[in-house]
């Protein structure tokens, strides 16, 4: 089943990329990992399921394939803009897991402006005006029938 | 597998709610649906698998069961403080959906403030000072093994 016709954007959007493996193939892109074998190395994934999942977001227009760097045989798959959009939703996700999935004595990596080397804000919702929204003050307008 | 013990909170994040289901769920409940009829209507999903989503939404502490309104037999499901938490991930799949999976005109439902009636504004990253940051300006530092 899918929702690919959803009128709902996160029904879509779920359908998309909602899927574990599809979100941290994302996230080794954005750390710059390019290569099938890195990929693989790094997710220590299937061969047959982590091209499977290139596949797709090859497909839905995430990753595209270009040529090896240097005329190497292997070609690579980069972001495209479409995919590199996608960031705001890997921060949005690194910050609930920073917040909400690790104990204070326990470490994990950080996610740092390459200018002043600190933590990026956390990203909140706003409204058009720029006031801090938090879920209640927000609702749903469905598309009407 | 499982990435429980990732060092990774993007990876512990997509293990939690890294589903389509679960992340749809939690969309309802954010619309304000409580009851397990009301989310196997509006989801369509086989009793069992939602059934089996909502227990591991309630063991992750997203979802906690409360009595039934007004003495009814059947508990409720409401989103706790860490669930409320997912608000913004689930704002930056929708502005990510709006903008990338769908056509000029096809339809969608919005999300709106309740004061104004206007959609929200689009998340973006930004470094401790609030510049804007695209996903070149930031890096992951891992942890030192």
């Amino acid at each position: 089943m899918t929702h690919e016709t959803a009128e709902c954007p996160v029904a879509r959007a779920v359908d998309v990329i909602g899927d574990r493996w599809s979100l941290l193939i994302v996230r080794d892109a954005f750390d710059g990992i390019t290569r099938f074998s890195e990929f693989q190395r790094n997710l220590g994934l299937a061969k047959n399921i982590l091209s499977a999942r290139l596949r797709e977001l090859v497909a839905h227009g995430i990753l595209e394939i270009v040529p090896g760097a240097g005329g190497s045989a292997y070609h690579q798959y980069a972001l495209t803009p479409k995919g590199r959009d996608l960031f705001v939703i890997l921060v949005s996700l690194r910050q609930w897991g920073e917040e909400h999935l690790f104990e204070e004595s326990e470490p994990h990596s950080v996610l740092l402006d390459t200018q002043h080397n600190r933590p990026l804000r956390r990203l909140e919702p706003t409204d058009a005006t720029g006031r801090v929204l938090d879920s209640s003050e927000a609702f749903v307008q469905k598309v009407a029938g």
